[in-house]
């Protein structure tokens, strides 16, 4: 990687969060040549054995690796990332079939969440002009005088920046410091089910324990079971149930059951005992859909990834969106020759109509990869569009391929699915 | 009024905010034996001259009437408000008519905020089980355990509750306090328009400057102009305006200057200095619509009012829906035999669709108060909903009868109207 020198005004950015989002935007900003200083409340994870948080692998698909490639992050990602070319659904019945995601060529790659992290983390290290502040819990901001304060080891630090970026998640403490301005919009919405994982092992001679290069649904119709392939041959299997259905499986007879009424081919593999352990061991978390406007403070504050627009994990969107973030602000502070006032104010007023168009895809997936992946009609509609696809591969283009193998902005994907919804309509009216 | 005696395991209520909402529910909490103390952050206004908050004057309908009578606390304002049996239409050229509300003798009454608030504060008063504790300012609250902490006069008062009752507003720190709970809906959205208040003084010979029993409204389509009367022959207008919009009134000049060209029977009757001053003494609010759930925390805490659901001013039910809540609630806790925590959970299921229904409605009443009033298709499905409702008077209710003139849940009004809007419809199409 390029080291950048020092210029006579460097311009100070001082990054709350050192997730995904956060480590890759030191990446972004540390290539412009700013100052880069990165705030972590949570030690380095590099340096620990287990680490807590989110849900541990993730889909990466087109937007996010245009976003690593533009700042040269890509490589060991990619490479590492396993890829699901389909979704393998298992019925009640047993009798499994696979729907591919795009044409032949096309997959999404499981990557787990950890190494994503530490690699971005290291990249960003190869800058000279970038530092980690790890265990740095932010106590204050002023937003208004990009100013911060963190506690550190018992010590308060001040931090004065040209810029805060806030990537501080979903529960995001710089969001809600602007929420206190006037005229801030913010919805958060709770979805009634929760979500638990389940490990699902090697086999005993050290191989997967189901067919790899697929993202395996178990779709019940009011709930599902999904599994991701790990490099260390495992699976991370998630339950995504309904809370109040979660409690009232108290006990490991009820659990089997369960297992064995609604998902008896993974209960097999699962193994009773360990099912059982699994499903205690871990906890249930609850899943929210966040919206809100304007993204920005004058010049001298931003929210980006989570923090500006968590989503419900049903599109495998959150992270890809999150990076894309970080690009589309990058240009934008091209565009605008590092005039971040002007950069910041384009960014809250394009970014936003996509990022609130994501979140209602993924509300929408929440039915369909649940429930419509079951029906005939959505098998039918699958096929119906890849077929208009080959037809007129630039006029009509599949939901998913848009949203998940293209860079189209995430509100035009509603807007041209619309239209050929209607145009899908019309066709087989007329047949 | 009766005071209620003391009994042995008298549950305490503490009631946060000692606005319109928060002094009638002390009412409500009182008559039913509980003990009840009000904590309010500012003075009590009726020992002060001038009182600084939310807009002065307030549309008085059927659910807040029937919300004061059943505590017996609406005989003055009720005698005392202004009644308004239609709007006052004054299209830009000048010719203005009249659209009644609804039949000829159902009306709605303007009262002053100030009027209301001391009212009530002084029927809670008349109660041995209620105290008010002004100059109270909240500094922490544990809502699990019902515990608050306010301050005054540089001390801190702890309280130790049964049940915390969140009465204080948009803004309300109860809610706030939900708000880091798990699984708590929010939405906060605010309108791209400011509201700014206008005196319109009697006449020099101390009359009415304007027909009094009318809501006066000088719709522009995309902004507006309304004035309501008050008790002392003066009007408080409102101008409802684009935030841009306003940031380009700068000086003495430009305001003239678009008063004369779009409410110039307006500007006339204010004069142009008086006009200017008040223009520029007045404060620009802006106005948002809140939407949240659960309202309550086990049996310890409950939000009401605008606390629980803020909406934008133009359908007059702010304060009617605030008061509806405590009649609602109160009938809860009446149908749970005093069992508060059975009560609440009823209260946050079935109140949050009424509440939301009425933020909907009042986000549509937006922007037909300020365009469709224009419209000649809006006056002849006034008239063909009142001939329907003629022939089929129990079918048939036109919609603002059933919000202003009924106690029929909000949710269910949205639904009946859309019905009566098919059924309009349907004979629209036979004719």
């Amino acid at each position: 990687m390029a080291a950048v020198s020092e210029k006579p005004k460097q311009k100070r950015i001082a990054i709350i969060g050192g997730g995904l989002v956060g480590s890759l935007n030191a990446i972004y900003f540390a290539k412009r040549g700013f100052k880069v200083d990165l705030y972590e409340s949570r030690k380095d994870p590099r340096s620990q054995e287990f680490v807590q948080g989110r849900s541990i692998n993730l889909a990466l698909s087109v937007r996010g690796i245009e976003s690593l490639k533009a700042v040269g992050a890509h490589g060991p990602m990619v490479e590492g990332g396993i890829p699901m070319y389909a979704r393998m659904i298992h019925p009640r019945n047993g009798k499994k079939y696979a729907i591919p995601y795009g044409k032949k060529d096309q997959c999404i790659l499981s990557v787990e969440r950890r190494k994503m992290n530490e690699h971005l983390l290291t990249v960003a290290e190869t800058y000279v002009n970038v530092d980690h502040h790890f265990e740095h819990k932010l106590v204050h901001t002023d937003l208004e005088n990009g100013r911060v304060t963190c506690s550190w080891d018992d010590t308060k630090v001040e931090i004065n920046a040209d810029l805060i970026v806030g990537c501080d998640g979903a529960y995001s403490t710089i969001r809600k410091e602007m929420m206190r301005k006037p005229r801030f919009d913010y919805s958060q919405t709770y979805i009634p089910h929760g979500y638990k994982e389940l490990r699902l092992r090697p086999t005993q001679d050290g191989q997967f324990a189901i067919e790899v290069n697929y993202l395996h649904i178990w779709p019940r119709n009011t709930f599902m079971l999904i599994a991701l392939p790990n490099q260390d041959r495992s699976f991370t299997c998630t339950l995504f149930f309904p809370f109040e259905q979660f409690d009232m499986l108290t006990n490991r007879e009820e659990v089997i059951k369960f297992f064995s009424r609604e998902f008896p081919d993974f209960k097999d593999l699962m193994g009773e005992e360990y099912l059982v352990e699994e499903f205690f061991k871990n906890p249930t978390g609850p899943m929210v859909s966040i919206k809100c406007k304007p993204y920005h403070v004058k010049d001298k504050a931003v929210i980006m990834g989570d923090a500006a627009h968590a989503m419900v994990p049903f599109y495998g969107q959150g992270m890809n969106c999150g990076f894309e973030d970080c690009l589309v602000l990058d240009g934008l502070v091209e565009k605008h020759n590092n005039n971040i006032g002007a950069a910041l104010a384009d960014y809250s007023r394009t970014r936003n109509p996509d990022a609130e168009a994501i979140c209602d895809l993924a509300m929408y997936n929440y039915i369909e990869m649940r429930s419509s992946v079951n029906s005939t009609l959505f098998l039918a509609k699958k096929k119906l569009y890849s077929f208009l696809n080959s037809l007129m591969p630039k006029t009509i283009i599949p939901l998913y391929t848009m949203v998940t193998f293209s860079r189209i902005p995430y509100h035009i994907v509603i807007e041209r699915d619309k239209f050929q919804e209607k145009v899908g309509k019309k066709i087989c009216e007329r047949n």
